[in-house]
């Protein structure tokens, strides 16, 4: 978790991490996350009175009108009034969003996607995250969050995914899939260098383990990678028919540690998809705010929806 | 080519229908929609400084914002300045939008998705049109329309579309890809009522004729229809992780026909694809509104866009 307390020039005073441990159940989350909050306006010497609001990204699918965590797999928490519970302690107008819609917020207000008109994220980490700005605002669902890319069926009859399905997005380009397969190249001995870096465990693969691997020459990986990549194109392909965002923002450690790669090979497999009327649409960047994305993306969101948020509920 | 006179009230006042004879190329177009609206007109004694606006619903792509028709495949018409062109010969202001998005329009506004936050809409024809309303207006791309579900991929490596690719929704579930697989089956005698009443020519295959083959018995005719209503529940499936739309209405001649086979077998494969936080958060609708969907929505989407959408060009 992170916290920081920005100005209102979304000038950064204090910045706290914590570990989210959120095994440890909701009440015990929610008490860390009023802890860390306190703690990063003490470092910045703000007064509880001088907030003018607090903005929480965080997993989902969320109810966003509520401010209700509904059930969070990442998370392993159930029906959690964030928004009640965090106001109460706080003593502050809280707004809630997904982590991946205020990523790709802050993307839009502050990063590689100002001024779009309509945003679409895609964040490959564990899962596969997605989050829309459309005109200035984040999209969402009626109850709930939503712009799941990573339950897009990508292969039907493919890898099985977390959610039960077949041949999701996820199941074949997520960082844990993208591991697992370097792991078997590194079983089978064709990645020596990731080998010698990170064994065999799914754990120890990290993003940045996976470019120094293909920088020394493992192409297996570069292989694997890639078309991880290629399938985020395809999927890309049929969010733009869709939605038409002029620009798609990829983030997350994968993009972060290979940003070339994956821009290069999302956009060549998205062109080779889309319809000709869409070809010159929209562009692939990279994300340039890494992890402050959410936290400043999160504290925007709040600034502009202190009140018209807490009012709908 | 359908033209409605509507009072304030959005009661019809006149309404004529003519022939497209897009094949006659835009120029001879233009001046039959100009024709068709000043005898509309006529006929409904309205004279043209007492015309608020005029709504059009025409197939894209299109350019909303500028009111180019910007290359129409069934019109055969390509950078046609429709809002421009319009507007001088009819001397009122000129609304444009895409004829699925005023159809949904009018559905959300009169008909079967009244007061909706999110709707999708699916009109399966020659083609699968789609269309979004998303908090009371159309949803649109910054310089194209979109929402194009006919080119949602549901069988990789399935059949060509016309679009070039494989496996596209409208190569699988199309009113013409339904005729196609209708005229095989009754070719080898396994429809012998669809065969007596339409022969095996697809242009005589309508949709009419597919309900009463299967009222008269022809049991393939009717798998193939749910074969191809199944397709569209698994596109929709996709599609609700994405927008999270609270109503998708189903429109068009097949649907018409058939409203409760669609509407049953849509749901069923939708539900059985969706992620469980999103079964309870959608519906599935028959439009209620006919061809009338598409005028009423181009006039009530008029009405709420003279100035603002003229402005922006």
């Amino acid at each position: 978790m992170l916290a920081v307390v920005y100005d209102e020039r979304f000038q950064p005073l204090a910045r706290i991490r914590k570990r989210t441990k959120a095994y440890e159940g909701a009440e015990s989350g929610l008490a860390r996350i009023v802890e860390m909050i306190r703690a990063a306006l003490d470092e910045a010497a703000v007064t509880p009175d001088r907030v003018r609001g607090v903005g929480i990204g965080c997993p989902g699918p969320l109810d966003v009108n509520r401010g209700v965590i509904l059930d969070a797999p990442n998370l392993g928490w159930k029906q959690v009034p964030l928004r009640a519970e965090l106001g109460k302690a706080l003593g502050a107008p809280v707004v809630v969003a997904n982590d991946v819609d205020t990523g790709v917020y802050g993307e839009y207000r502050f990063g590689a996607a100002k001024n779009a008109r309509c945003v679409l994220g895609v964040f490959p980490g564990t899962g596969i995250g997605g989050g829309m700005v459309y005109e200035g605002r984040i999209f969402s669902g009626a109850s709930r969050t939503c712009v799941e890319v990573g339950h897009i069926q990508v292969m039907p009859g493919g890898p099985l995914c977390g959610c039960g399905h077949h041949g999701c997005l996820e199941a074949v380009a997520s960082r844990l899939a993208v591991a697992a397969a370097a792991a078997q190249a590194a079983q089978r001995g064709q990645a020596p260098n990731l080998r010698e870096a990170a064994g065999t465990d799914l754990a120890k693969i990290r993003s940045g383990v996976l470019a120094a691997a293909i920088e020394a020459g493992d192409k297996v990986i570069e292989q694997i990678v890639r078309d991880a990549a290629r399938h985020i194109g395809t999927a890309v392909a049929g969010v733009v028919h869709l939605i038409a965002p002029d620009v798609i923002v990829l983030g997350g450690g994968l993009v972060e540690a290979m940003p070339k790669l994956y821009v290069e090979t999302v956009t060549e497999a998205a062109q080779a998809r889309v319809l000709p009327a869409y070809t010159d649409g929209f562009r692939v960047v990279a994300a340039a705010l890494s992890d402050d994305a959410t936290a400043l993306g999160a504290a925007a969101w709040a600034r502009e929806n202190v009140g018209r948020q807490t009012e709908a509920s």
